[in-house]
């Protein structure tokens, strides 16, 4: 049986690919591993059904068999730690590979997330232009330091692996910002990540939910 | 050979254990294995030498051998891995236990961080009681959906793993601010996670540094 996951009935992205779930699907996909997909809606997603799939009441989840998993951290983590593709097999490298999971989630993810609140939630407060100003200056020391990490590889370290499948996808959610433009080869990155098949069928299928026409492929 | 961590040199929290070497501490002390520390200033956190083991320049990191790992939550995994106590051998109940790690870290520590760097950043803003009152919401709501879920258990999902590690770490960073008192079974709950000898060797550890003191055991 498919493992199933949730995603938004009506995303708030309008099917850019930037909900959490997006990443699961990529994930799913550089397996080839099938999924079903169970849309929820916002008021669904806070009621005791889902809260007990997603303490906080979130999406995605990630339901197979007796399992149930939350953070879409964990379940990539689940996804590569069963299917080759997504971990490096080499015991340090592998190791390093889960860094860049925990890095993007929790290093570079929170000032871009903290960013999006601040023009969702406080673009009428009087303080927005200051404080937009301080948050970019956060979110571009973290860009830089990426940036230079990575210098001319085509991949965090090494071959592709779960953490540049987070990453790209938290630098996704700076799209539109023009932030990470400033940075070369971060770009050239993410359109590495996107071009990659596996992304683009992801990427169909979640933009199929919001136009109501199934992916053409 | 010992692994040997990184941690401040000076520690901006005065020795109370809040720094992200803390984590790291515990996880080796309750799996009993013995590390070394190598202290780093501010300034040399963010020269190249430091980097090259912390893109981000920061603390703490971890070697061993050939392996060079940095992100508390990966470090903490890699142990985990490795040692008994930290995880438990069911695959399903390992899972869970690895999703509390990536909540604790992705979902549960940025509203906290967010609002602890208001305080020190933003405290002679014009915005900040107004911003403030945003943030301590965001937090209240983390900790409600928190505490539903731990409800009367003593962990978050059976035994005590390293979910229950870092979201107790992540926890106590409200430490003075009274947060977490406003759920007397998280507040049961971190004081769980405190007494656990494994906890305070490491807390005697960490505080040793600030001190001068070697820790007395």
């Amino acid at each position: 049986m498919n493992p199933t996951i949730t995603a938004f009935e009506r995303s708030p992205d309008r099917g850019r690919g930037l909900a959490r779930d997006m990443r699961v699907r990529w994930a799913l996909e550089e397996v080839k591993q099938p999924y079903d997909v169970r849309l929820v809606s916002f008021k669904e997603m806070k009621e005791a059904a889902h809260r007990q799939r997603h303490p906080f009441g979130q999406i995605p989840t990630y339901e197979e068999g007796d399992l149930t998993l939350f953070e879409s951290g964990a379940i990539i983590f689940h996804i590569a730690e069963r299917h080759a593709g997504l971990l490096p097999e080499d015991a340090n490298a592998r190791a390093r590979a889960i860094a860049w999971m925990f890095a993007a989630l929790n290093t570079v993810e929170p000032p871009i997330v903290e960013r999006s609140m601040a023009i969702l939630l406080e673009r009428d407060k009087s303080w927005f232009e200051e404080r937009r100003a301080m948050l970019d200056d956060r979110v571009r020391v973290r860009l830089g330091e990426l940036s230079s990490r990575l210098g001319r590889a085509d991949w965090l370290d090494g071959a592709f692996s779960a953490g540049d499948l987070l990453m790209v996808t938290v630098l996704r959610r700076l799209d539109g910002s023009g932030e990470v433009e400033k940075f070369p080869n971060l770009s050239a990155y993410v359109a590495r990540g996107e071009a990659r098949p596996a992304y683009q069928r992801a990427f169909a299928a979640q933009l199929a939910v919001f136009t109501g026409k199934p992916p053409t492929s």
